[in-house]
């Protein structure tokens, strides 16, 4: 019987791996370090070996698995082909037949942060729900979108790119994508810290934030003064929150979701980040969407391993 | 054998009907009048009867229908149940079981904007792809999305109300959602009369569209002098492109879709309507999307029909 799956997540810097039943119980996870030199060439040989390692001390055989769920940092197609991760070094790979090879067990790949919804929508901040956006706050800004239970993939795996949306036609600074005025330029942590540097310097106002160096400042910096009362810290998070609240109002009209999450280090902010986002959101969204709830991500790190065994569960039993 | 099917559009002044063969062909289409009195009492009843009377006039039996698709103005939920439909004047509907209580034949309902979509995709501007966003452009501005072919409901029924995502938050004026600053208020053929309006109070500028009475000015007229080269009309046309090419910008960082079709009267407009919202387009979207083409629907008032025998193909062979 193949009560097992893996979730696998592979980042930058480390491969986390889950162990699953697929019942949906995490029975261990761990990591092991990503190796990006020479073109990321042994980041899938060692993911297979860490697995096939990890079944002969279980005592598991490939009859045990329904197969092997996998997230990475880039764009993945419909059949778990990844067109490039510029953080993995990577070009083109046909993730199941390089990993599947390898293993001798069936992969299904997609995009980390679409891994990721699909994650908290199973069990996370989503969980109960078919229809959800994971907007990730991070250094940069992710997003996975769930509908009817399913990753919208998109026709060029870049469905859920909302990092990339263009809010904002007067920035002069360029994203890492190319564009200018990307919700990433402001709602990621990056964004965030930049946000209050423009704002410290458009004023004289005294805020707790001029008290260290402008280049530390940081978004938890700018979240923890707007909890002591600053003003000025105040001002930035109503800028953030309303480039996110309105990005959010528009993806709902495109989707109705049930539940929206907040996910990334930005959000370790808390409450407060969720009702200054909420009271936009509320303002913006369409009549059936104002009461969507806007929740935490639950997971943390541990969202793209859940939803990587959740994609190798629905694809392995479908 | 189930070789037929019907294809109903509910409008607000005529329901449409197609009889089709399920390999896609419209054998005849007809219209009957939407008797909205007495709260719209007499309207699935005059549905059933037409339809009754079409396989009878054809001597055709229920045994020779996959079924009913339908398509009507307002939220439909993931069983065909209709929670309010202003235009008909309906409150909520059960309609797979008050049409197929009358005709003895399954049916399966969406919402007119999304059914139109699916229709574009199956015989229209968007033939061959299975992810497409519509954008309808006519008195208001409705929208369907289509991921991997299905029609993105949504968890209320809102998926694809597009025309509610909010643009511009400086807007005075109301939108007939309640909002303020929605797309519809600037990419609808009202909405383009008013920007037009607006243009025309804010100088003095020479323009042909003064040449007649500002009220009766149309989204028809300004394309019309735009052609002809008048500088204001192109101002207007600049603004309502960037409205729109930005908005379509942001729903394809949500759902990477492979075509974007844009119908309604307003897009009658043609060519230089479309060439003007790629234009924006193509700055605003992300790398992947930049070439997405945006085409013109094809299908004009029977998108509905063809949309909606399609939904009972594919929900009937499933």
């Amino acid at each position: 019987m193949a009560d097992y799956c893996f979730g696998v997540d592979v980042g930058g810097t480390t491969v986390k791996c889950g162990l699953f039943r697929v019942d949906g119980s995490l029975l261990e996870k761990w990591e092991i370090p990503t190796r990006t030199a020479d073109g990321g060439k042994d980041i899938i040989g060692d993911i297979g070996a860490t697995l096939l390692a990890k079944m002969e001390e279980r005592q598991l055989s490939r009859e045990d698995f329904l197969g092997i769920g996998l997230g990475v940092p880039g764009p993945v197609d419909q059949k778990g082909i990844i067109n490039g991760a510029v953080n993995l070094h990577w070009g083109k790979k046909d993730l199941p037949a390089e990993l599947g090879g390898i293993t001798g067990l069936s992969v299904w790949a997609g995009n980390d942060a679409n891994v990721a919804a699909l994650g908290e929508m199973w069990k996370g901040g989503g969980a109960g729900s078919r229809n959800l956006i994971l907007a990730t706050l991070g250094t940069g800004v992710g997003g996975g979108i769930i509908v009817e239970g399913q990753i919208v993939t998109g026709s060029r795996g870049a469905g859920g790119e909302i990092g990339h949306c263009r809010v904002n036609r007067q920035e002069k600074e360029v994203c890492n994508c190319g564009n200018q005025g990307c919700l990433e330029q402001y709602a990621s942590a990056t964004g965030i810290a930049r946000l209050a540097r423009r704002e410290l310097a458009a004023s004289t106002d005294g805020s707790v934030l001029r008290e260290q160096p402008e280049d530390s400042i940081t978004a938890k910096d700018v979240f923890d003064a707007f909890k002591a009362g600053d003003d000025l810290a105040a001002r930035v998070v109503d800028k953030f929150a309303l480039y996110l609240g309105n990005a959010l109002a528009t993806f709902a009209t495109v989707v109705d979701p049930e539940v929206i999450v907040l996910g990334g280090g930005v959000s370790k902010a808390g409450a407060p980040l969720i009702q200054a986002v909420q009271k936009v959101f509320r303002e913006d969204a369409f009549h059936s969407s104002k009461d969507v709830p806007i929740v935490l991500a639950q997971l943390g790190n541990d969202a793209g391993i859940y939803g990587a065994a959740k994609l190798a569960i629905d694809k392995g039993q479908s």
